[in-house]
């Protein structure tokens, strides 16, 4: 199996890492119009050629775009323009706006809609790593607009990186995605403005960050060149799940300036039953 | 050395089993108002032996005093009514209060007022671990006001646990923490709450968590009997830092609604800047 790799950024990259470990591709044919980060590729062997775009196509079997959520809404239409009986696969962080971007394409069949739920901080060739995607969940959206053959090769192929499937369809994906990873995106960015801002000390941000603080910024490190069009494509989502974030950061503001002790134990011992949700629920 | 440690939860448990080990004390004296907490620390071997607290100081060279912040400010005055040259060390969160309510106590020389920066999300026995310390900073407030024995001892107990010592007053020292861990926490709370309310399907929760939202949220898992006392001893700082996190939240929203993506990368940018300090500002 030949697969062309779009984006050869930490997905694409450790997609390519790992479908070449296992097996299930033969050969990883590299795209990106970054010319460092095809270097950077090629030279830490994420891939074995590179390749334009067109060509990549033609010479693949399953062509996987890799890229952020505002290129996939141009470069998919152009994709399947081209495409013949290859299957494409985007791993965008939102769903709605690239599924319009083909709902009506004759050839939006050989298209599955996918977001494998897994990442770090870091980005571009040299952060893709083994075993990213191990035991992670993978959403399919949409997929009654896939062809069966389609989704049966996206199907084995998530399972040789080890992803059980769920489904659902792109309003759904990004009204989840909306409540469980954006909003945690936002509240560890302005979590690091709020520091740097206040804390003009670095030494002591520093030495503090043991406290707490190391873990809930983590995602701050994120590249705005992925962050910044999901917010924007998941505008309304975005916005909903963060007013009410927002009021429950008021809420907490009350209880403390009142020094209410009851509020506050009840509002932490709420919090505190996302403790069994992340266990395990089922 | 024979050490007691008053509050057999994560912190003191943690510290009893790492002085055990590495010899620093000969025999750790465990005291706890929870006699459940007393019986599985001692089936733990956590600790030798239980005693109540003022027999523990009797028979002590050190007292840690592990326990709530709201409860170190009434046990501590009481302990240095019954001391004698033994040691007395708190590792709260907070140190304004703490300071000030033995500020004029005629044995305050024997009290050092520490603030090891290292915490896992568990609390009670069963969450002491070993290491827990290792490589992360402690800090001593108010040094001038300890004996210099009392500071040479609390050192080389600290050095035994593989701890920097940074100096602060507890002024400082209070501003600082609220700026980098307690608003952490609080921006934890909030965000468990808010997922919580809107995604009523836990086991989406469970699935898109590795999008992020389980390294933020981690915090979230701490306990009210640790964190309402500190929100309500540091209001004031923590009020201040919170104002701050809303406001910037505020501006992202902003930004987000106007689908202004100049500013959005200009804020992730800025955000992004805390990898510089993370990694080692020295």
């Amino acid at each position: 199996m030949r697969i062309s790799v779009v984006g050869l950024g930490l997905i694409g990259g450790s997609m390519a890492l790992d479908l070449k470990k296992n097996g299930f591709a033969s050969e990883i044919i590299g795209v990106d119009i970054n010319e460092k980060h095809c270097e950077e590729a090629l030279s830490i062997k994420l891939v074995d050629r590179i390749l334009p775009i067109d060509l990549a196509l033609e010479q693949s079997d399953i062509m996987i775009l890799a890229i952020p959520v505002q290129h996939i809404v141009k470069v998919l239409p152009e994709v399947l323009n081209m495409v013949k009986s290859q299957v494409i696969i985007d791993v965008g962080s939102t769903k709605q706006l690239t599924s319009e971007s083909v709902k009506h394409h004759p050839s939006r069949g050989n298209f599955v809609a996918t977001h494998p739920m897994a990442g770090t901080e870091f980005s571009g060739p040299t952060a893709a790593i083994n075993n990213l995607f191990r035991s992670k969940a993978v959403i399919f959206c949409d997929v009654e607009l896939s062809s069966s053959e389609a989704l049966k090769l996206v199907s084995d192929l998530y399972f040789c990186l080890g992803m059980p499937i769920i489904n659902m369809n792109s309003q759904e994906h990004d009204l989840h995605a909306a409540y469980v990873s954006h909003i945690s995106h936002i509240s560890s960015f302005a979590l690091a403005l709020t520091v740097l801002k206040k804390e003009k000390d670095a030494q002591n941000i520093f030495n503090l960050a043991s406290g707490g603080f190391d873990s809930t910024v983590r995602l701050a490190k994120s590249s705005p060149e992925m962050w910044t069009p999901i917010f924007t494509q998941n505008a309304e989502n975005v916005l909903n799940v963060l007013d009410t974030y927002i009021s429950e950061l008021i809420q907490i503001r009350e209880a403390i300036e009142t020094q209410n002790t009851e509020a506050l134990n009840d509002i932490i011992s709420e919090a505190n039953k996302i403790r069994k949700i992340l266990k395990d629920p089922r």
